[in-house]
């Protein structure tokens, strides 16, 4: 096929070297979140801010763009042109951004992410606000510059780069759903539980050692390769590196076992996604993880759906008894599960439980399309954001370090990211319905710790399709239909009110 | 001054971008040998060559000569000139060789070093022939395609590489006086130890948490800046990392303290010249350390001139004592003394003590110019190599693993490399006599551990320096003399025969 595509085959090898210099950018990342002595850090700034330079500069020469051009006209395999297509969709959003933009937006969030940690800790917004004002600035101009380019409005133009083919369109009749039910459904399944059974809590210390050793023999069960992998620590639990060398991390915490473990049970979901991508593809845009909506349905559908089901909680349990060397009440495998599956409102998002994690991707959602549209000033952020927890979920926020200031995502100049991680809870409740339904030994394989008939589901489903099809389609072949909100309903009502 | 000096501005925007590309590149590296998965090895090569492939193509690029030329001709500081003329060698060495050259050579190192492993493991060196002699082709290419451009012979224009401004004219009367002397030296030495008082070996086991303790407690009374590096395990020790990201690494045997210590101590030698590079220089080509000569030096006065002084066991006998909760006359400063400094003949060249050192590099030096020249086939290698080692050390080798296979430079094509080991030695002994000659202290510092003379003292005539003057200019400006035998031999002689 190459012999009669020649610009197809010079696209494959320059994307090629774009994958391996994203994959060392992989692993310095990781490197700065792990290992990193503090007095490196501007110099390992400097060093992603080259390589991602690079990268920008060959994705976005004219060599590529005259030989998408070429290629398009080339007789290519079905995956091939699957393949064109992602790199077309990367030189788009790549080459509608001037490189002069893309330097003052990096060079806008650094500072303001730098900013933000202070301001954070001393619960001062008035510090963060002009920062972020340039930052916002800055996506305006780039969703503006990305949504020209692409033919889409400026949030979906931003969505669409963590997210491709995701749309507000999709987005905003789900969500409307959801905020119809959701704050109801918090409310039944807080009574319920309030009358029910009183969970105890496992007295700690757990130490660390034990909590890592517990975390790997999961990643085993889970079927992490570590010959292609690794577990560490950090700060803040993340999944990284790069093509054959999936770095997750978590962080201990003595006195609460649970913390360490759902990160890693978090991460190994998303590790196997990256793990399973296909081999033939895996340094090509197509080979590509599809998009953040269906990553983060793989990290919940092994942390929320298989590892809080109560099938799972009968292995879990005996298994960190032995561990711990504990017994008693707490550690049945009912209490445990009772305690893992605790509805609570709460302030800081990354905390949530299922139920109420909705409400503050709601919220955010609302909050960074109006900023966005320029509906919303930067000034009136917290008000808003105060009024809307009050709203979705009950609570009076007292400062804005447990309010707006909590997460990374707006200062760091993430914007368009927050709704793939309930869309990714959405998605992981469709997909864990479809493959219950179609590997009937899955629940009872999670009492063995056996995850097998999962994982084969979702390599073949999900994992193995990588960005050689859309996510509706994968979704749809899957499942059978679009993405909808029932079957997560249907999960919150079975698990928390059956 | 950079109004003025437009052209010298831009280079030194590139050169800083260089910088950052090869520090990514050195914490790849690092990353390899410490952290990185199994699976991830052909990943990792991948990264490492698009990097590598980058850099160069950014060094050869058109503009650099283009402003090379134009700077030239720009009114410049002292220190500007002196970088421009870094900046210019660097683009002469890589200008000199053709892409494609390049390219062969490192996929047939790739290859060799591959063959290598396994090929040592089996002592088999007809294995690895035929691929070491296309090794040693391509370097004899690049030596004569650099050589060319320099106006240099090919061994000169390779060493060159290593170690800016060494050539064989002054190594091969140095290196004449050592074989000269050495060998009564060492028979001399062996003699008087065999007559004197045994030392007593301390019985293991030592815990290997104790051991790195005891390192990095070494390392700070050193002065390495924990900030701006780190201390791991590798197989094989080195100092990698990046520019304010200094990282060390040493391996650990429970049954011998003294292998990770020294190990340890060498590599924080390296790290000191590391982190000591001057501030304003240290993403500019004058700012890099000078070579391997000056840079083996800073090793060797730490681990050879420093830390095998009596003085220095004062202080580390009792350390070392209260560290693994140990006593009795083995943990003696006088007894742990005498078996640091116990000279032996040996197969192997990196266990070597430091008298029978020089006599491996004699060797190596005296095969890899001959092969160079073109002077000794490959085939003939290992019958060269073992009539060497009989005459220079006395030993019948028993088989290759233990001769021509052990070290990994040739096949990893590092020609020109090896003499700087033994010029380092002769540097670090002529330093170190400067330097206990400026600070009366020095010494008297070491029995507390207390290492601020010495480290003050190189900081200011090495370490400060960096590439802003040459090796010769450096060495006689802190000496008073240029590179010599005379301070290796008397402190030879006064450590072993005094």
């Amino acid at each position: 096929m190459h012999a009669d595509a020649p610009a197809y085959a010079a696209l494959e090898r320059t994307f090629a070297r774009l994958s391996a210099l994203n994959g060392a950018s992989g692993i310095l990342g990781w490197d700065a979140q792990t290992q990193m002595p503090d007095g490196a850090a501007e110099g390992r700034a400097d060093q992603v801010a080259v390589l991602r330079g690079l990268a920008h500069e060959i994705l976005t020469g004219p060599a590529v763009a005259d030989r998408l051009a070429e290629a398009g006209t080339e007789v290519l395999a079905p995956e091939q042109r699957a393949n064109l297509a992602e790199m077309a969709r990367s030189y788009r959003h790549a080459a509608a951004v001037p490189q002069d933009l893309v330097e003052a937006s990096s060079r806008a969030v650094s500072r303001c992410e730098m900013t933000w940690r202070s301001a954070r800790a001393d619960s001062d917004f008035a510090r963060l606000r002009p920062e972020l004002a340039e930052v916002l600035r800055l996506q305006r101009e780039i969703g503006a510059a990305k949504g020209a380019a692409l033919g889409l409005a400026p949030y979906d133009a931003l969505l669409d780069g963590y997210d491709p083919g995701m749309r507000r369109a999709t987005i905003d009749p789900l969500f409307a759903e959801l905020r119809a039910w959701l704050p109801g459904m918090i409310a039944a399944i807080r009574e319920r539980q309030a009358a029910g059974v009183q969970p105890v809590p496992p007295e700690g210390p757990f130490p660390v050692e034990t909590q890592r050793a517990v975390g790997l023999r999961l990643m085993e069960a889970l079927g992490f390769d570590f010959a292609r992998g690794r577990l560490d620590i950090s700060l803040h639990p993340f999944c990284g590196g790069a093509t054959d060398d999936v770095r997750i991390t978590t962080r201990y915490d003595a006195g609460d076992y649970a913390r360490a473990l759902m990160g890693v049970l978090h991460e190994t979901g998303h590790a196997l996604y990256e793990q399973g991508r296909p081999t033939a593809w895996r340094h090509q845009p197509a080979g590509e993880a599809r998009g953040m909506t269906l990553h983060e349905s793989q990290s919940l559908i092994v942390e929320m759906q298989a590892c809080r089901s109560e099938a799972f909680f009968d292995y879990l349990a005996p298994l960190l008894r032995e561990a711990f060397g504990r017994s008693g009440p707490a550690w049945e495998a009912e209490n445990l599960h009772r305690l893992a599956t605790r509805v609570e409102p709460g302030f800081i998002r990354v905390d949530a439980d299922e139920a109420t994690y909705p409400a503050h991707i709601l919220l955010r959602y609302e909050l960074e399309t109006a900023l966005i549209a320029g509906d919303l000033a930067v000034a009136d952020l917290p008000g808003a954001f105060n009024d809307g927890v009050r709203a979705l979920l009950g609570l009076a926020v007292p400062n804005d370090r447990l309010g707006c200031l909590q997460d990374i995502h707006w200062p760091g100049g993430a914007w368009g990211y927050f709704p793939t991680y309930t869309l990714g809870a959405l998605a992981a409740a469709q997909l864990f319905a479809a493959a219950k339904a179609a590997a009937p030994d899955l629940l009872p394989g999670l009492t063995r710790g056996d995850f097998a008939p999962l994982r084969d589901w979702l390599r073949a489903w999900v994992h193995a399709r990588a960005s050689l099809a859309d996510t509706d389609t994968i979704l749809a072949e899957a499942t059978g239909r679009p993405l909808g909100t029932a079957a997560f309903r249907a999960h919150i009502e079975a698990r928390y009110l059956g």
